[in-house]
């Protein structure tokens, strides 16, 4: 590979879906991987397979559509880890096994309790088990930027002498600035005999706002890998995000003269479609990918970009795929149209969902002139994709305002049987769940509450998001509607199925990093 | 001042309310202006006192009732924009004119139209002016990241030369990386002969992401103010976060050994303050003052956190102001404990204002059961607080669902006269709105539609944010209520009110910068 070929390695899929709220089932996470894939990412992380059956199946789902891009599974330094990993990644034609273990003082004492030779042991055998499993490993040395320089010298000479192709030195915690991160990469360039056998990658969290700048000064200083996720999703305050780290290395390529594999003009589209099934929205004023980034507000400005858009403009919105938004189809378009628009948008159903959908954009589409991308993105982020559900909304009425308490009269299907109620609370929100509360009991907890809508115009559908929260495990349901109540029926109802599924998840939640 | 200590500078109320729809009324800059007071902002860019007789005003008052913090307002290369900026804060016992003028070759050649040299002679004419009206004059270079060195320099010796105090070499668009912004900033304090007479600033855009690496690498360099804006407000993808340059002193102090005088506590109230009045939300995974910036999802997290705090948390909640949501007021408490909660969370109303809000609280205090400061500050973000009110909700009784078509039965006062009127649409918010068009016409477009609970729990407000677009003109409103289309109703009113106040305005949008 080129000397300057940056290597992007996405992961969405597996620290992203850590976010709180994040957790996405197994459809969705084909598309993402789709898309992901589609817009050139080298290096996909889809997963944590020993985490939980769930985390198993879409790993290995994954692995078996994916060909173009490395399907890469996290393990932790154990056996068992290692290799359900490497059973999970098996049907991919290109695939890593990713294992990692803590070096810096504070994690080998408080978190790990071992001493530091016994972690070095473990560096040796866990790549050495994966290298017999796989060719393509990549270590980590969790909370490598709290760690002694002399210590991680010797766990990062262990883990290549063992095989490991990709070494990543993560910012954990998101503690780290630029120059004492380019720093300590630099050392590692000089300091370690076999470094030259191994890519140095890097993994920033965002804590402190500087996950990007870290990246970026890493890979000056010599690293070649990255690790981002779309929109900065991740833990906390998130990991660097993919866009910004792709932009700014396209847009100041004469400081930064390093190039990556990816398709910027779908960067919209990934935005949109991870942001609608995580229900984790950007906030307007993000960079590259906010509804404002584009959007010159101030006369001064405006008259600038009228004289020359380079005034005010660094990049265009085409490069990233900013465009106005398209009409997808009309009333008459038939399933075929649909099925390639759905093709066109990352997605890969099954045929019952699919007609699902599809029953849905037509009936949206009576009652909505303009459909554009983002309402079917919307309508496919919502009940009647991919998730087994016990419950099925059925129909709701709804009579609220400032002269009564309001009440809503839900019928939902629960387990095949069709049950209806009427209730009231104190809004006509507040109504619809209390329904879906006494028709389908359960202890969970409202966690977050928020409607957008999906396109400009009083017509718009309604998108809500609803995050649920039972015994410290999160779910997020979505739900799109012309009718913003119809929505978080659906939304909420969308989010028990998924509650019911983790419900049922073998493994215990303390197996997740 | 100590060498080591940071000038903040906020530009939240300028730079802020650039931001597309971001517009604030009077009472919610008084009470921003309080809030930024009290955490201990240096100096307060207030407003850009030539754009509007709005403006105007509002710095004026702002003025008026700040004294620990400079007062700063923005004016343009004129005798005009710098004689209007000087009346406007005259009140304040520490005032600053900052005036700018743009040094770039593709600013000077297409937007300002002038030769160098006549640029240069502005920028000696429009600081000495200033100085003749004011002692604290800061000069700003506008796209400096992209002014040629030996030009910057000349221009940066003669703003000095003519009095400026603080010279601010602004990255306008963006564009910088770390590594060169710092070094722009040292050839500054290299080259130009007269530089130790002055405090050198910066302003960053987010535009790549790096906004807060680009003021932390110039602070290294040399910089001794950072202008910045709570939650990264401001044109595009915004400034350099406030509470990001802050926070990352204080927790690297061991690397970037500098303090500010910011009460770090007052960070999230400012946040939930900010995005309140503006309805622009921050993202869950925002540094610092996200929701989940501080939630650690995964079981080996909580895992380590339960171990030892500091495995993944870099700072504290509570540093920032981040504890549990207080129980406020119950529904016995009075105005005068309603008065003092409302002077604890920043605001400065006038006495209707506090009859209206506190009519409002004691409304909401009979349906809610724990009403929480967030729910006090979504009442304050609401129509009864500052605008001058042609339009009032009165009452709304809407009927939606799958079923049938929605209705929606409003009733507005307009101009004292209360009318009524039952109208249909896509869906209860559709209908809604549609009854408000046919109450009162106007061309406005909707362009954006959220709603976000305001505190967790199915009995939470809703909060709901409505910009509305007229001829290139933005401005949100905000309505909160435990019904959601009460509070949409409210939130749209409150827009189309802010909306007949701008059409007002007498100076051109164009002036804007």
């Amino acid at each position: 590979m080129d000397q300057d070929r940056i290597v992007i390695f996405d992961t969405t899929l597996r620290d992203g879906e850590q976010s709180p709220g994040a957790s996405m089932n197994l459809e969705e996470k084909l598309g993402v991987a789709s898309l992901l894939e589609e817009m050139g990412v080298d290096v996909i992380e889809a997963g944590f397979p020993i985490a939980s059956n769930g985390d198993f199946e879409a790993v290995s789902k994954i692995a078996g559509i994916v060909t173009r891009s490395t399907i890469c599974g996290l393990a932790r330094a154990t056996r068992n880890d290692i290799e359900r990993c490497a059973e999970a990644i098996r049907p991919a034609p290109l695939k890593r096994i990713h294992t990692f273990i803590s070096t810096s003082p504070l994690h080998m004492k408080y978190k790990l309790q071992m001493a530091p030779e016994r972690v070095l042991e473990a560096v040796t055998e866990s790549v050495t088990l994966a290298r017999n499993l796989v060719d393509d490993v990549e270590w980590s040395a969790e909370d490598g930027s709290r760690t002694e320089h002399d210590f991680l010298c010797r766990c990062v000479e262990a883990a290549i002498a063992a095989g490991a192709r990709t070494i990543n030195i993560p910012d954990t915690v998101g503690y780290t600035v630029p120059d004492e991160y380019a720093a300590l990469i630099a050392m590692l360039i000089e300091r370690v005999p076999n470094i030259d056998k191994a890519i140095l990658s890097v993994h920033c969290h965002n804590d402190l706002g500087l996950a990007v700048a870290n990246s970026l000064a890493a890979v000056k200083a010599g690293a070649r890998q990255v690790e981002c996720t779309i929109n900065g999703l991740g833990e906390r305050a998130g990991n660097a995000a993919l866009e910004e780290i792709v932009m700014g290395l396209k847009t100041r390529a004469d400081r930064l003269p390093y190039t990556t594999g990816i398709k910027t003009e779908l960067i919209t589209r990934a935005s949109r479609l991870v942001s609608t099934i995580t229900g984790i929205f950007v906030q307007p004023n993000k960079a590259i990918v906010g509804k404002n980034a584009f959007a010159h507000e101030s006369g001064i400005h405006q008259d600038g970009m009228l004289k020359n858009a380079q005034t005010y403009e660094i990049m265009t919105p085409e490069s990233v795929g900013l465009n106005q938004s398209t009409l997808v189809l009309g009333k008459h378009s038939g399933r075929a149209a649909f099925k390639d628009k759905l093709k066109t948008l990352g997605y890969s159903l099954g045929d019952n969902a699919i007609e699902d959908a599809f029953r849905r954009f037509k009936d949206l589409a009576d009652r909505k002139k303009d459909v554009f991308d983002e309402d079917v993105q919307a309508l496919l982020g919502d009940a009647g994709v991919g998730t087994v559900q016990r419950i099925r909304f059925l129909s709701l009425e709804v009579l609220c305002g400032s002269k009564q308490p309001p009440y809503a009269d839900l019928e939902l299907e629960i387990d095949g049987v069709a049950r209806r109620v009427r209730s009231t609370g104190d809004g006509p929100v507040d109504a619809t769940f209390h329904a879906i509360q006494e028709l389908f009991p359960h202890p969970a907890r409202l966690q977050l509450y928020q409607v957008q809508a999906v396109t400009q115009g009083t017509d718009a559908q309604a998108e809500v998001a609803v995050r649920l929260e039972e015994d410290g495990k999160t779910v997020s349901g979505q739900g799109a509607d012309t009718d913003t109540l119809v929505a978080s029926a659906r939304a909420y109802v969308n989010a028990l199925n998924k509650l019911l599924v983790k419900r049922q998840k073998t493994a215990p939640e303390a197996l997740r990093a």
